[in-house]
Order: C-alpha cells, then structure tokens, then sequence
C-alpha cells in the first residue's frame, strides 16, 4: 500500500504538504528543521534519511588532567582559521579580531586560546613525531639578486662573531622590486619560516612569494614596518609608474600582494628572530577584503600553498640559515604567553579595547572591560609558560591575574553575584549576565594555577588565594547549575532573570562546550552531581528530554 | 509526482517508516508526538491534519477581577467529578479525597477550589437565570409507606410551631425496607435534593432512588449514621435472609445499592437541613469500586440521572417540603467556608492529614503539613463568605490564616526562601520545592484579603499585614519567574535546584494555569513585565521558541 497526499497545518499556523497511509500521517523536515532546530542528512548507506536533535558532537574530556598538560579539548581548534580573526599579527606574533569592530584589536581569550591550542598541539606532536625541517641560505649562492634595470642589490657575505654566516643586504626598499632572495623549499607540508635578522632601519622589509596548489595563483606577502592605517593585514595596489591613478586588481596576471604591519622585537640595528606561518599568512591575506563577509573567509590546509621563494629590501643584515617547517607550536605558545605577560594592566586584567553590548544594548560594556575567561584562560597559559621556560615573570603575571576575581564588576573587575552566589563573569555586565562557559573557562584557570608546586612563602600565600576563589567558584557552580537546564538543552547565561526576557538558549554546539567543560570539572572534583548532569545534557542532544508533572 | 516509501532513523535511535517525495522527507506523526508531547487530529474540513504544540487551550482573564466576585476560571471548575474526589461529604457536604491515600481525606485545597467554584457559579448565574424549583410532600397523600409483610410505617401529620407542616415517621431501620417515601419530580434537571428533617436516633436514615436514564439501572443512594470503617461511600452488599453468604451483585435485577457516611449539623432529636447533590452522589458512588482506576470514574452531567423517590427509615420527623432543584451552589459554598472555619487549627491552617511525598522521596511532609496554596484559597473563600454572610466568623478565620505565611516551612508554616527570596510554598518541604501555581495562588489569596474596605484598627493593622506579605510576593515573582521560562514551555517547580535533578517540566494544562494566572496577577499589578512574560508563555504553546546565543 501506499501513500496519498495530504494536507497539514501546525500551530494553526501555515498549511503544509504531507503525506498518508493506513497508519500515520507524515510531517516535512523541513517543518521540524526549523521548529526544532533539527538537523537531517542522508546516511551513509545512501537512503536511510537520518534526523539528528543536535549537530555538535558530544564529546568528552580524558579523565585524567594534567594542569600543565594538553588543555582539555584545544589540540582541535584553529584559532588562526576563523572568520573574525583578522590576521595573526606580525608585530606581536599572536591573533588580532575583528569580531566587535572592524579596526583589528588583541582580544585577550583570543590570544590565550591561540597559546593554549599551539601549546596543547606541542605537547600531542612531541609524542608522537619529530617536524620535518629544512634549512636554507647556507650557501652564498643561493642568495639571489634582483635583474632588473630600475634596481641594485648588494650582497655582502661574512662571518659574525655573534651568528656565524650572514648576508648584509642592500636594496631598493620599494615593494616593487624583488630585493635579495632565497628560493625555499618546495615541499607544501613546510609553510612555516624563521630566521634572524638585523633591519638598519624602517625601509627594510621581507616578502614571502607563494603559490596556490590550486590554480597557480602567486601571492606576494609583504611584512612591512608600518602602522598601515591600525591595519594587520591588507591588500598592496598596483602601482604603474605611467599611470597617475591607482588601479587595484585582484589577481591581475596571475599575482597579487598583501603587506601585513611588521615591528620587530628588539631595535633597529639589533638581531632578533621572525617566525611566520605562511599558510595562515595567506589565508588571512586572502580573508581580508575591504567590503569582507564572514563567507569570504579562506581556509587553507597543508598542501594547499607551496612557498616559492623568501625576499628581503632595504637595508639589513640576515643570518645564513633560513629554516622551514611544518609548524610553530613553541614559537605561537611563547608568543602567547609573551603577550599576556606584557600587556598586563596594573588591576592584574587584560582589557578588551572595544565596546561589547549585549540584548540590544540593554547590556553594555565600554571599552577597557575585562573579563573572567580572559583571566582564566590567561593563567592556563602563564602557569605552562612559567615551568616551560622555567621563567619567574610568568608566575609573577599569573599571580597578579587574580586580583580582579575579588573585585567586583561594578568596579571594573570580573566579580558578580547571583542571589548571593558569587560568579565569574565573562561579560562583567551590571546587571551581570551569568555566562557559563566563561565562568567555567575561569574555574579551569584557577585549578591550574591551584595546582602549581610549593614555592615561596609570598607565592603560596597567592596559591591559596587561587584555591580559595576556585572553591568559592565550584560551589556557586553546584547551587546554580541547574538554572541553566532547560528540560530538552541549556541556556548560555543567565541575563533574563535580571533583564526579565526570554532565556538565550545554547545553539548545540555551545550546549557541546557546557557538556565538555562540565565533565572536565567533574573529574578534578570526583564530583557525582555534575557527572550526572552532564550525562542528562548528553541525552539532550539525543532527543531525551525530562518528564513533565 | 508521488511519494516513494523511505527509511529514517531519528538520533540513532530506531528506525522508521518515512515518504520522499522530490522537495522533502516525510516523518510520521507518531514519532513526533512521542518525541515532543504534541498533539494531532482531523481538523474540521475531514481532511486537513493540524498537529498542536500544546493541548490545552491558552485562556486569560478578565481585565477586571472583583475581589469579592467570581474567583478567575473556577465557574468553568467541575472539582466533584474528579477522579480523585471520592464524594462529596454527606457529613460535611465538602469534598473527600483519595489523591495520596485510599482512604478519603478532607485536602483543604480541593474543598477551597469546591467552595470558589460554586460561589462563581453562583455570581455568574444570579445574572443570567432564575433556578427551577420543585417543593414535594406539602400534601399528605404524597407520603407512601411500604407494603410489606416484614415491616410497619407510621406516618403522623401535624402541625410544628417552628417548622409548620411536619410528618413524624417510625419505621424499620433495615435499609432492605422502603420505608416512607416520596416521589420525586422526573426533570432530569432537578437533581438537587434539600429537606428539613429531626432524627431522633442513629438508626434513621434516608434513600434516593435514582435512574439511569442511558439503561434504566435503578440505583439506591442511602444516607446512614454511619463511620463506614472511614469511607464516605460504599457499596451495600445485597443480603438474603436464606443465605449464610454475602454476595455481592452489583446491578442485580437492574439495581444497585450505596450508601453514604452521614452525620448530622445538629444533635439528634432536633431540626437540621439536608441539601445532596444527587446526580454527583450517583456518579461519586458508581465510581467508588473496591479496586478502582482511574478508567473507572464515573462523570455524569444533567440528563443523564432521573429522580424517582426519596425515603425515610427509623425515628425521625420531616418537614412536608422537600425542595427539588437545579443547582446548590450557596449551600456548597457555605460548606466550604464553614469547613474552613470549623477546622483551622491553632497555627491558622488547614493541615493535609496525609503524607505527600514527592521526587522519589527525595522531599517527604508528614501526615499534617500545611499549604500557601490551601493558606490562599481558604482566604479567598472566607473573605467572599463574610462579606456574604456578614458573619465575623468568617473574617476572623481569614485573618488566622496569615500566621503561617510567615512562618518558616520547616518550623510548620509555610515561607520559604530561593536564594534570599521570599516564597510561599504549596508543598513546604525542606529544601523547597518552589511550586509556581501554588505561590501564585497564595498571592491571589492575600490580596482578597488586602482589598477588604477598612473595619475596626485590629482588623486594619491584619489586613495590612496582607498588603506587605503580598507585595513581598510580588517582589519575589519578579525576581524569581524568569527561571520557570525553559525557552519553550515552562517548569512546575524549583525542586531541581536544590536536588540536582532535571527540571520538573509543566505539561500544557499547568503551562496554562501559569499563562492565566501571570495573566491574572499583571491584571492586579498593571505590570507589563509580567503580561510580555505571559504572552511569551502563550506563544510557546502555539511553537514558538526562544532564540538561542
Ligand atoms: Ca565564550
Ligand atoms: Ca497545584
């Protein structure tokens, strides 16, 4: 037997087509989509039309946490490939958003999240293999000059008694010219590049030529000592000298070029190292339109760009030995870490430039707010840096971190209450919006920092200070918990209650993080209460729901 | 174009039988009803499917609620013929419940609820009709004795000076006797019966015959001075004078015979009324099987029972006026209101003799707990009562009952806290359950209370303790109400806050109590807070969800 058309209506609502047999009637998915915010695919077996509650993956943490180990679930992200970051910065080596404004800001959590992932990739990798590695520029000839009749290009080789062999380069500073280079190694899997160089002065700059895998495409990427308009990264016009018009073209005979604002990290006349991740370079070159929506980001994977060739301009001095590699975990993680340990303001917080309003701005925040996830995030990453490099001033930054958990957010801290229940706040609101993920983020930072090693007397006198805020934390997170159930999936925060509006329920992969970061807290407490729950929020995204009375 | 049959899986769970056709997959019905708790029919066309979010319709109150009128939607209440009603007390003439025991109980909630049901009906029909109204055995003919080898009837008319035209009836006390009787009117509309009547012993008694007017089961309805062994009504088992057994025949001979535990207002020998709902004391005593079910109960509405006698056994005395009506709502009011005034013991409550235990004994009260829920209701009879009757007493018990509001739920009273606010529980258990429906209630109650006009200054400073006991409810809806908003529905309670457990999920009727009460309380409060929250609530039932982050 089979079926006969029919017609439906839900909620007195829009009449829809569906079908009937002898036994049941049969809804569109497309109506269940978009009341249940469900998610349908077919199967692999290519028939079985498969509907799912939610399309995050539940997944949970290992059972065993090191605290100064892999952080949680981190290896897996790619801060460098989302859409609002805008360029890993060549100033300072560490992310720059775009997410409140348009104008690249350091967005602390961004930042810490950057480390914590490179460094938790760090700790995976020296498991399990040693990077690949060349090293170039060894020999004077592979230093190449430019042939060109509107430029010259000197190249002196010598032996410093500080870095052994070296090329003093003498170039025209302009873009257009091609300076002294290198050509690099053609392996697509080495996109990472680092050397040591000496630049006299602001003229001198470097560009990176690569290749697209796909279509041939040469992208020329420019580091440049400029402040390029607050810019991290954009996009080099053509410049003809017969033309007095500036004309951009985009992919114009198969090239184009991007210039992203480069500060070294010691004074002109000094050594110092460059380390960049081309393929993130040119991802976010290619990312950064002017007039550019979240669908124009590129992801570019290993194997995607093979790097041509390494170009220097101006005057400088470079170290014989050109490296490149497949990654750059230490290097992203100590930048990181350098970061938050520089950038400290004296309340102890790392302040977030931009307004961030939340509600229709029934919430706001000004810039210069701080944040509890920030905080904690930054500690997570201060407390591995400080055993690494075994470095005395990023204990010290982590310390001074906890001096806005005890300040309240009316007064610029991070410090809330809810009905008497202290919280963390990841957005210090007045009144507070009582995220959990950030609140969870924070109690994970003072684990960490609470299970450092006995040190000195005025240092564990501040471990016990960490202790004490994480226990403060843990037990306004088992009185509270359960207001963020909904019964069928989780709320992100808490802001209705005080602004009296509608919950602001958890998309299914935020609902993924609460579930994440709940058993990864139920496991440094041996706590059974919030196992449980998020064994219930598991079963939500499985289509359980609690009983009704 | 057709459809063509398909397999579908819905969160990895089972698989089932869906349609394709060339725009959509097609779910069944069943598995959306199972899944979401919705509801589906034929609509009125024949063929037109309409699937609902909720079942329960979405109603709202008056704009204008009068204090001392019709209490919200409770004319539309029909609290006797609820399953678990046993009777309506022909004792006390409130209702008796087997709710959290077998054996019946007076629940103060239900004979509150009882009493407001019949005094709306009462205000809504003064306005619209005049009740019918029969009086029988004003003439002496009318009285009939039995005619029967194994008993004697005595009737005596005469002249009362209190009571006018009087019968003194002495006949045998068997219920297997007829005794003296009367035939009653056949409107199947008058099924109120109401006479005056002087027992002079326990041995007297009274008996409704009725008739089934669906199969013509003749049932016998008997009033006797009786414990019952604590039932309120029961089956008399059939005795034959030749047989050592009992055997019970239920609908032998096309009749069937129960009786009702009755208990006079006044003391024997001295003139008291009866009023009997029959067609409820029919229904209630067809549905009181020894192993009933839920499936058993018994609903009958006017039409469906005919009234064919009404007898007299043992010594008494019976005014010649035997009142045959439509309806009894001033009498079953005033039971409910002298009920509550009888029975408020000293701490100002009306304890539930029964242990109510809840969340798998995770929260138990013992036997005597009191309610806000009860502690309100009771209040809003009791202040209608008095203004009715003009009768103190009234009004005395309304102002007792305030006590428990401020005492603690776990000193007996009924005032809890979340989290610093205050909260008047309908179950009082420690920790708190947080029952919305009930607090809402309690609110309602103590602003009847509120708006009664000025008395004496010992009233007075009473009734402003209602004001400030129900302004700090209000204070504590506000605050606490958005944490009942799941995004798409609403939860009964708090008690999962305390208990660490899923929400205890409202299903759609109780979501629409919620939606009429919020409605009714921002009718009060001219609080647009509480309406927006409220028609938030109504659009969930009808599909609509909050957003997520
Ligand atoms: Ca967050
Ligand atoms: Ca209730």
């Amino acid at each position: 037997p089979g079926s006969i058309e029919s017609k439906c209506t839900a909620d007195n609502g829009k009449p829809m087509r569906c079908w009937k047999d002898e036994e049941d009637v049969y809804f569109p998915v497309s109506y269940l989509k978009k009341r249940f915010d469900m998610t349908g695919r077919v199967g692999k077996d290519g028939s079985t039309f498969e509907l799912f509650t939610s399309y995050a993956k539940m997944r949970t943490p290992d059972a065993n946490y090191d605290p100064l180990g892999v952080f949680g679930h981190f290896s897996t992200y790619s801060v460098e490939t989302r859409d609002r970051v805008r360029c890993i910065s060549a100033k300072t080596n560490v992310p720059m958003s775009t997410q409140w404004d348009p104008v690249p800001y350091y967005y602390p959590i961004q930042i810490a999240q950057y480390g914590l992932q490179h460094y938790s990739r760090m700790k995976l990798e020296s498991l399990n293999k040693t990077d690949s590695e060349v090293i170039l520029g060894v020999k004077s000839n592979e230093w190449k000059g430019a042939a060109g009749m509107h430029e010259t290009t000197e190249r002196l080789f010598f032996n410093d008694e500080e870095k052994g062999k070296v090329v003093n380069i003498s170039a025209g500073y302009s873009l257009a010219n091609a300076g002294a280079y290198v050509y690099l190694d053609k392996s697509t899997d080495l996109h990472v590049v680092s050397f040591d160089w000496k630049p006299y002065d602001g003229n001198a700059s470097f560009t990176v030529l690569a290749k697209m895998k796909q279509d041939d495409l040469l992208v020329l990427i420019n580091y440049v000592f400029s402040e390029g308009n607050g810019k991290c990264v954009w996009q080099e016009e053509e410049k003809s000298f017969d033309d007095e018009f500036i004309v951009q073209k985009p992919k114009k005979d198969g090239q184009v070029s991007y210039s992203y604002s480069y500060i070294g990290s010691k004074p002109f006349g000094e050594w110092s190292t460059v380390t960049r991740d081309i393929l993130v370079d040119v991802a976010r070159a290619l990312s950064s339109g002017e007039n550019r929506k979240k669908d124009d980001n590129v992801v570019l994977h290993p194997g995607d760009v093979r790097l041509v060739s390494l170009g220097f301009r101006g005057q400088l001095a470079v170290k014989q030995q050109i490296f490149q590699r497949e990654e750059q975990h230490l290097h992203a993680f100590k930048s990181a870490a350098d970061w938050l340990a520089e950038n400290q303001d004296v309340k102890g917080g790392w302040a977030v430039p931009v307004e961030r309003s939340i509600a229709d701005r029934k919430l706001v925040l000004p810039p210069g707010w701080h944040s509890a996830m920030a905080q904690g995030h930054g500690i997570s990453v201060l407390t591995r840096a400080f055993k690494h490099f075994d470095d005395e001033k990023y204990l010290n930054s982590a310390l001074k971190a906890l001096e806005l958990f005890k300040t309240n957010a009316s007064d610029g801290g991070v410090r809330a209450e809810f009905f008497g229940n202290v919280w963390y706040e990841e957005y210090p609101t007045t009144p507070g919006s009582f995220v959990l993920n950030g609140f969870l983020y924070s109690l994970i930072g003072l684990y960490d920092l609470s299970k450092l090693e006995s040190l000195n007397s005025e240092h564990n006198s501040k471990i016990q200070e960490a202790k004490e805020l994480y226990s403060t934390g843990i037990q306004s997170l088992k009185q509270l918990l359960p207001l963020y159930d909904t019964g069928s999936g989780t709320i992100y925060d808490l802001r209705h209650v005080a602004l009296g509006s509608a919950p602001n329920l958890a998309r299914w992969d935020y609902h993924a993080v609460h579930v994440y970061l709940l058993k990864w807290i139920a496991n440094l407490e041996k706590d059974d209460f919030l196992s449980k729950t998020a064994d219930r929020w598991i079963g939500y995204a499985y289509g359980k729901r609690a009983k009704h009375n």
